[in-house]
């Protein structure tokens, strides 16, 4: 696959000239250059810029931006503007136009507005990018491609309703093999004919505007959710196809937005270059949550370095509070993104707009329109670090000895679910797990189904609530090998179509997890449960808290880890740890407090020889990053405090200060070490 | 009318083979015989499978399904299947669609989801009814016809308009009366054409999507709810004919939903042989409420025993969280619907669906297939206990000396209000009343405005709020002759038509109560006002908490029993009683706290010697059945704690354990008790 | 401009008589004479009574009701009865019917029901309009005509897009200027067409049903706020025209409602001939705000006695809980709005409805129907006190040296923007700072920005947001000519088409105010920051909290008065002064407690020898009207205890009781004093 060609970290952002008279152009380089800004992405929303009506295209406009950006050092990274349609389009071809879940057909408005499935969206979306690719593919300055943006929404109109039965058509090929996956006994809705199919929103088969992921038939609803995430793959892939046979050496990309649950991103990081993504956290996420996100975005292209497409320079504008960035949180962030594997920092957006809603939305160049700005010096300092930094991390990979998994149609399946309980979330599930191992400083690979396990000491794979004959296959050779799994509650209960496994949960994992879990109670969030830790682990013990699902789990082999402490189920299992083959499988029946899975997760990685970074409080991150023999050891104080760290693998060079750093220091607020590592 | 023949409580629930391959139906039955099951629920989503298109019809299956029940001395509750239309009638009439309360017409989808007044509809439906009356009239396994299903869900389309139309026009006759009776001379809303008139929707003169009882004309309204209820029991009543005429002997139900807002079950209990319903509470309904809905599904039909068509043997999946239910507490609700008058227990459903939105629900026979789960071995112990009870309970009857007034067309009035106050709800009001006799161990019946008051020695009307002159002709009457008659603020201010009684509140309640209500204070939850009981009448004095409404009351005669302690109308009456003929009538002016329910509804019953049936805690429920000349008193413990309990009239036998019963006792956690008395 | 001719406070309100009897007629007024009740607003609804079908009118039952009344020497405020289109019509004609901004085309029901841009509603109101105008211009009770009623609400139908073309047409000529004042270039939303302009709405830019503010486009959603203001007042216009060449000496209003967002009632006061307006305090809505609204009102027409439309006698019926008003309250507060400017008091309404959602609204003849209650009481006590008043208040003019501005255009364009904080309410701001001065009891003007400034000492313009070059030169002339200007954060940002000012915030007040605004921080409401203020004022000092906005600025000459207490910017500018020519301009950089703007504003007025009224409790209200050299001090308690009351300037004799008041004196629970002063 093409690869981003660079020497350093690019530095720059979005960059939409089209909204500024030509003069401004000029002031807008002369300030790039003040923060070393090198790239530029351009072009995002230039759709009716480029092409005014159906006939004809200008982009004589763009010529000059390039030339413009290239005259002064700045490459490109090059949209094709396809993420909202012109309006003259909307008017003389509605069948552009969403249908939304409650079945109204939208007008022209807001962006990420096209129906997927629309043969004009999609002939006209082409079209644009091809031109694009024929016009600019020797251009100098080229030198990323960026399709789209964002890419998400769903559409229930009747081409899509069209295209969906041509999909499960091609899926289950007879109506008996549909109504067999989706049971449509059940409720007496056994379709006789293709066409009886319709698309399930309000009007059909969801029942809550408030409550979308309500359904009465979680089989239909997970394959509208594939459809779609289909569809709109497809969309990418057409303007993909039509750019790559112009320009092969350039990489394409799509900028993605994290956990974002309506696409299936493992399955569009098949057909993305490079990743790309875009970083917003609110002033109240976690660090470890922004953590995850990165991890999870390195983790679609199992390790390749990615790009941070998108970051605010201070401030948000669509958050209930859009707090001021503190001064140095961006450049902690843009290090905290190249930790985790971003080879870019990149801003939305490079000069704010006067008007329209992204105008209290944060930019290199402020309204203000000159260079002494808090936000500007900041973003000064930092292009000038990067420049220093040269190509020291650009491909540098992260080693990590635990994988945790992430399926986004298991995402799907578990908050369609009608019961156990509402409070259910699968991201939080998971994080829970990550945050454990971020606090212990230890490095994490956020993997997919199809990533090879082989190469983790340690998989995680909490509420993997569906698993096929092929999945459990996978799981059941890797801990035959030596692996140590871990799953919890609500595992293995269902197939790809949402079909229970009857015969027992965990259905196709009960026998490497060698229990049975006979019912599953769920409390209000004012009720818990204890695990009570046995000595049998001899590592930990004492009594922790449990929370939401009680899983009423039998030990078929298993060792009992811990049982619950209350209930009519006190002293049954709650922690059992099952020995198959080589390895370990663990269960574990309840949502346990923070503290549990840290001293859980612990005692595990000890015995797996997996070793924390740093030791440092929880307010301290550590990642590494290796190359060429070399690693990089990033620390991150996210605090406001001075923070006490100490290096547990030997000593280096802060590529930053230049300091040598060896045993223990102290991290200044909001400060970055990016130590060269020498093993002692 | 038809009765159900039965010589033991009828046990099962809903049975779906169609979900479910042929040798699966064996297992089944070797575990109902396991379960001592004897009665199934057949075909209530099954009109595809019956109907797969317009010309065929195909009960082979059905055929089978019944033999195979027969064979293993099975009885069916054989349901017509009409809950749900298939998904080629919806794609070929689009008229049985439904168009919901926002206006919007509904694609295919769901259950209960066909228009009412759907020509297409009711012809199908009625002649799906009537075919399987013809085919199984004789079959020797068919004990009771279930009607489509949990009936509900109102249609705005243009059907229902235009019938909407002639169901006016037949109740008021001229378009001057539905001037009148909807007060349309406000706001200038006179029709001047039955045309004119429209479905009260979010699209007409209802104001808001998340409170839909907000309303400009609750006149329209009110009788678009009657209409509604009408329209529905309408479709029962059609397919009840077309089955009637072929099994005369076979009782006829549908599944009703307790205190179910959209459906006057008074007036539908007219045309249903045994009343049936499903009984759903959540982890925190307190018990009371369950018995409060017994009693109200008892009082349909004048205190007829009824058959406990549903329950979950353990979880539900539609709740926020469906927690298990405790080992003992699916026992307990059982006799808990027996001790009301149930003659059946029955669950949905017999074996757990693979896929869609109930399969998180409870079953008999769970996924993992086998019997040996907590939950059948509780299935199969209460099994076993309602054979070895044989015939003692069936048609045992309650005998009440208290009534309290239940009404459909009064509760939809009262919502519908603007003003004074959004907390007032009927239900609440109505159940504080139960539930202080409820915690004094007093039986009660549950009445409609139809029942003879003259049975009961008081009878309790709260929120009386619509009162036509016959009412107010009966109630007087039911004084005058000794009668106790409580009712409360809100109470005598409008006729049927929402028309308020002009003259001063309680309208024509004034002279029977023998107060003037001047006006009614609304107060937001944070304030209160105090009840100071006089010591007039000797029995019970102090001072309690009321909430939310306070009328400004004076007497016309009425004793003040206790007033106000606070605010401008500090020292006025709250509580007064009216001596009025050989009865009295009381007046309470605002909604108290619990302790000053039970204070004053305990000297009120005392009075009128009605006694307790034991001495307990309020966690201790007690009811008594009575038949042939025995009396059989049931005492239930709803905690997880033991309880002590003394018997007030009598000492017995336990039907349950054998075991002699007298004075004093101790009631295990969840412990029942069906003590066949002997009166010392 | 036609007078209200009158020669006391007239005393009224709605009178529905088509809703009663005819016998019932005579009954109301021997109830208006008891009341001394001297107006009746009739005809409100009643375009069906006047207009049973398009062929027909039918006044002669208004001729009955107006000649009734003038027999019982009540005159009439005669309304057009244009607020509810008749059922007929909306059949017939349903280009009548609005579409939502759901996109939802409603039925007939409720009212305000019209689409402003229907051509049909516009010709059939102006026709009936100006046959009511020409049948009763000569009638001896018509005192002064009421157009419509609370007009409000918004339609998003195909008309209003066609309408909205011509509007943006006429107002932009070009289709280069649309684009650039509502920056379409951002998202490439350039329109090459005017028929591609789509109503804003749910359908197109607006992103939330819950959130009706969050727009895409803030220039497109402000001029269709713009459009709608326009569209509906064109309505009332083209009524206005109608009527006034029949009856050039009547007076002619329509009853507005305080601060009502969706109307610009400043443009609309243009075409007013008397301001009157509807006072609907909830139970909890504090006096200061009711004082607000009717100091707003009062401003509209530049200090103009104005009419009281509407009040409850008692209690409401649409708020959550509807209060009884304690008894002296509707006294207290139909004086409070007489003491702001009102010359009438009025009632809605004077008869009860029987049925529909108004029927628990108060009125001054209740359901009970005769004059033994509390409120008709209450009512005839005050009927006969302003009967004593005669005409000494009468355009009588309040003289404030303080004005406090207010924008509608400035309020549409805060609340559509897309950050920095949800929190930030406009009303919520103002008020604020009125609040401050309302319990310093100094009188204030609440005035629009065509107001003259240079008769207030100081003008408060709290987050004018919205500032153009011409009024930002106003405001500089203001300033330099000794005035003394007080605004805040979030001023000064953008144009009339919400582009932002660039160069720096706060844009065109840059100069005037001496400072520059960096960034605006947003916090959430668990934190808060301080103000701590510096001595260099020497009047007060201390250290006070503020909220939610937190501008950074830098003094660009104006003194430092405040600094922050805490976080990154402590120690930075947060109050400033800048001396400007001969004034002063203020910047309160955050959102401050009400301890420290009542401080700030004291000092402020100090210095301007601007005084309190009386000294007292903030519980106690104070306003001056004068008028014929005569002084009225208006002095309310609002609380339920005694208040000690201080007059500063003056004695006098009060006019309600004829007593001497003097220094100091106690005023009773819910007490009015209006005192004639002698100055001393």
């Amino acid at each position: 696959m093409a690869k981003l060609v660079q020497s350093k970290i690019a530095y720059g952002g979005d960059y939409n000239p089209e909204q500024w008279p030509r003069d401004v152009w000029d002031e807008d380089v002369r300030m790039f250059e003040l923060a070393n800004i090198d790239i530029a992405t351009v072009g995002v929303f230039s759709w009716v810029k480029h092409q005014p009506n159906e006939e004809t295209y200008t982009f004589e406009w763009m010529d000059e931006v390039l030339n413009h950006l290239h005259n002064h050092g700045i490459r490109a990274c090059l949209a094709t503007g396809t993420a909202a349609h012109p309006a003259w389009m909307a008017k003389k071809y509605p069948d552009i136009l969403r249908v939304d879940f409650a079945g109204r057909k939208h007008n022209f408005g807001q962006r990420h507005n096209s129906c997927p499935n629309s043969p004009t969206y999609r002939k006209f979306s082409v079209a644009l990018a091809e031109k694009l690719a024929e016009r600019y593919k020797d251009h100098p300055a080229l030198a990323v491609w960026h399709i789209s943006n964002e890419y998400g929404g769903a559409c229930y109109c009747d081409n899509c309703a069209r295209e969906f039965r041509v999909w499960v058509k091609n899926r289950y090929h007879t109506i008996d093999r549909l109504n067999e996956v989706w049971n449509t006994a059940f409720w007496g809705h056994t379709f006789t004919d293709w066409d009886e199919v319709v698309p399930p929103n309000l009007l059909s088969e969801h029942m809550s505007e408030s409550q979308p992921t309500r359904t009465a038939f979680q089989g239909i609803s997970l394959d509208y959710s594939r459809f779609m995430s289909d569809s709109i793959l497809a969309c990418y892939r057409l303007e993909y196809d039509a750019i790559r046979k112009h320009t092969p050496n350039i990489p394409i990309t799509t900028n993605l937005m994290g956990t974002f649950k309506p696409l299936d991103y493992f399955e569009w990081a098949k057909y993305m270059d490079i990743v790309s993504w875009d970083n917003y956290p609110a002033y109240d996420t976690p660090p470890s949550q922004v953590a995850f996100r990165h991890d999870l975005m390195r983790g679609l292209k199992h390790g390749q370095s990615f790009m941070l497409m998108e970051q605010t320079p201070s401030q948000q504008n669509w958050q209930p509070y859009n707090s001021l960035k503190r001064p140095g949180v961006m450049r902690l962030q843009s290090y905290q993104a190249v930790a985790h594997g971003a080879d870019t920092v990149m801003f939305f957006q490079l000069r704010r707009s006067r008007g329209a809603c992204e105008k209290f939305h944060g930019a290199v160049i402020e309204h203000v329109g000159h260079e002494d700005t808090r936000v500007f010096q900041e973003t000064a300092q930092l292009g000038h670090e990067l420049k220093q930094l040269g190509d020291r991390l650009l491909e540098a990979r992260t080693k990590a000895s635990v994988g945790i998994l992430f399926d986004w149609a298991n995402w799907w399946a578990v908050e369609y679910s009608s019961g156990p309980s509402v409070d259910l979330k699968y991201v939080s599930e998971v994080t829970k797990y990550y945050e454990a191992l971020y606090n212990e400083h230890i490095s994490v690979d956020v993997i997919g189904k199809e990533t090879d396990f082989s190469q983790y000491d340690i998989v995680i794979a909490p509420v993997l609530y569906m698993v096929t004959q092929q999945d459990a296959e996978k799981i059941r050779a890797y801990v035959k090998n030596g692996g140590k799994f871990i799953t919890t509650f609500f595992s293995g209960i269902v197939d790809e179509h949402d079909l229970v496994h009857l015969g027992g949960y965990p259905g196709p994992l009960r026998d490497v997890l060698g229990i049975w879990s006979e019912e599953i109670d769920a409390l209000p969030p004012n009720k818990h449960n204890q695990i009570v830790v046995q000595e049998a682990d001899g590592r930990f013990q004492g009594t922790y808290d449990c929370f939401m699902l009680y899983d009423r789990i039998h030990s078929e082999g298993a060792e009992v880890l811990a049982v619950y402490g209350d209930d009519f189920y006190r002293g049954e299992p709650v922690i059992t740890r099952n020995q198959f083959g080589q390895g370990f499988a663990y269960y574990v029946a309840s949502s346990p407090d923070d503290r549990f899975l840290r001293d859980f997760l612990r005692v595990i990685c000890e015995k797996s020889s997996i070793q924390s970074l740093i030791q440092a409080s929880e307010k301290v991150e550590a990642t590494l990053r290796e190359k060429d023999g070399q690693a990089y050891l990033t620390v991150l104080n996210h605090s406001s405090e001075p923070q006490a760290v100490t290096l547990l693998a030997g000593r280096g060079t802060d590529a930053l200060s230049g300091r040598v750093v060896e045993g223990s220091f102290v991290a200044e607020p909001y400060g970055v070490y990016i130590i060269q590592l020498k093993i002692i």
